[in-house]
């Protein structure tokens, strides 16, 4: 945050960048008179910063007991292909991914229908945990072509997005995805991964990414906290008398 | 089924005929030699039927242990507004609701919010379980202002759609809708509603419908269970050098 920023704005982005660091969700935050004190800043100025937290769904006010570091919550259209850092940065919020796993296997039945690989293909599979101001929001596994993903391994995976990397490191344009949307419940390894009792609510996502000429490059299989996003859309109704209900 | 169809197809919707009335999921179909004997057709035939309801995923096959009545479970696309009725209907499957409840209250702020009433409005609370070839597969709670509301709770809701009846009967037409999608998971009366366990995975989705000049008529909150329904679509990758990730 540039020191020509407006106070609030300071204010606001070095709390943010506590987040998952020495504050968690749940956790309260300093008071107006400690931030007043740390920050050398008025009362409006702290009100300001943490009103701006509330408005970015961030942090929660309790009337009598104080402000909360909030889980990460945000809106996401289904309009196109983007991605966790493009949709975190919208929000003004910090992002980066754990890598739990690389390695080469071969293709279970799914990956080869998804990525069109013959039985018995090895593919790169890649598990990452991506966290937004840090705490863990998306728990992805990802398949790719080892070709590819011999590349992609090398990378920095902890801050480079795997689209970006394959579309500006390794000459992969993506031109379009396949969304298949679950609701479901987290297992064990899915729940330690996102730090949320098992059985909690799970958004899976199965998504085929493809490059030119059709040809299928990266497939993944997202779980994201239920309580982290809403997905939204705006649909047309087909011509008059169609005879659709709810 | 008309009778001249094929001898496979009337075996077919005969027994889909069933489910929900004397065959519920998890049930065994009868035996291939009681079904050649309950219909007089060869074992091609009987097996042809069979293949198909698990071609539609309406029976499910366990090798050695014969053929079972699945839960319904289907792909709707998310590119237009459409129905229960009309999704169901795409599948060859016969649809109904249950209507729980009709009341009128006083509503709520979200209600309030999606359709642009003031404080202190009357609305019309409509709650249907929507039924899939018998099983349950939806809990839908609607909101209607009450000068529609009130003509609504006069028609057939067991066997008419809500969007039949705004678009062909109260003048209404329906010309798109905003969705939010989450994933969440069955509280009490949700799990009853739809006769699963408390706790079960649910997509839960807020739509509103409008008619024309972006005026909101219909707002309504849907529970899907999350064993029944995937939602499908395809994103386009915005212009390259776009910076996304997974």
């Amino acid at each position: 945050m540039a020191s020509d920023a407006p106070l609030y704005a300071q204010v606001e982005e070095a709390l943010v960048a506590r987040f998952g660091v020495d504050l968690h969700p749940g956790d309260r935050l300093p008071t107006e008179d400690d931030l007043i004190e740390e920050f050398g800043v008025s009362r409006i100025t702290v009100r300001r910063a943490i009103q701006n937290l509330v408005t970015r769904h961030l942090v929660v006010t309790k009337r009598g007991r104080g402000s909360f570091v909030a889980t990460p919550s945000f809106s996401q259209p289904l309009t196109a292909l983007t991605g966790f850092v493009e949709d975190m940065n919208a929000l003004g919020l910090r992002s980066h991914a754990r890598v739990l796993l690389i390695e080469e296997v071969t293709a279970p039945a799914e990956v080869r229908a998804a990525l069109e690989v013959p039985l018995g293909a090895k593919v790169t599979h890649i598990e990452r945990v991506r966290l937004a101001a840090g705490h863990p929001v998306s728990f992805d596994e990802t398949y790719l072509p080892t070709e590819l993903g011999r590349l992609v391994a090398q990378d920095d995976l902890e801050n480079e997005p795997i689209f970006t990397l394959l579309e500006s490191r390794h000459n992969t344009p993506l031109i379009e995805a396949a969304y298949a949307l679950q609701a479901s419940t987290a297992e064990a390894a899915v729940a330690d991964a996102l730090e949320i009792a098992e059985g909690s609510a799970i958004f899976r996502i199965e998504r085929t990414s493809f490059t030119t000429g059709q040809k299928p490059v990266d497939y993944e299989v997202l779980h994201y906290r239920g309580d982290a996003i809403t997905f939204t859309t705006r649909l047309p109704r087909p011509g008059a008398g169609s005879g659709g209900d709810q």
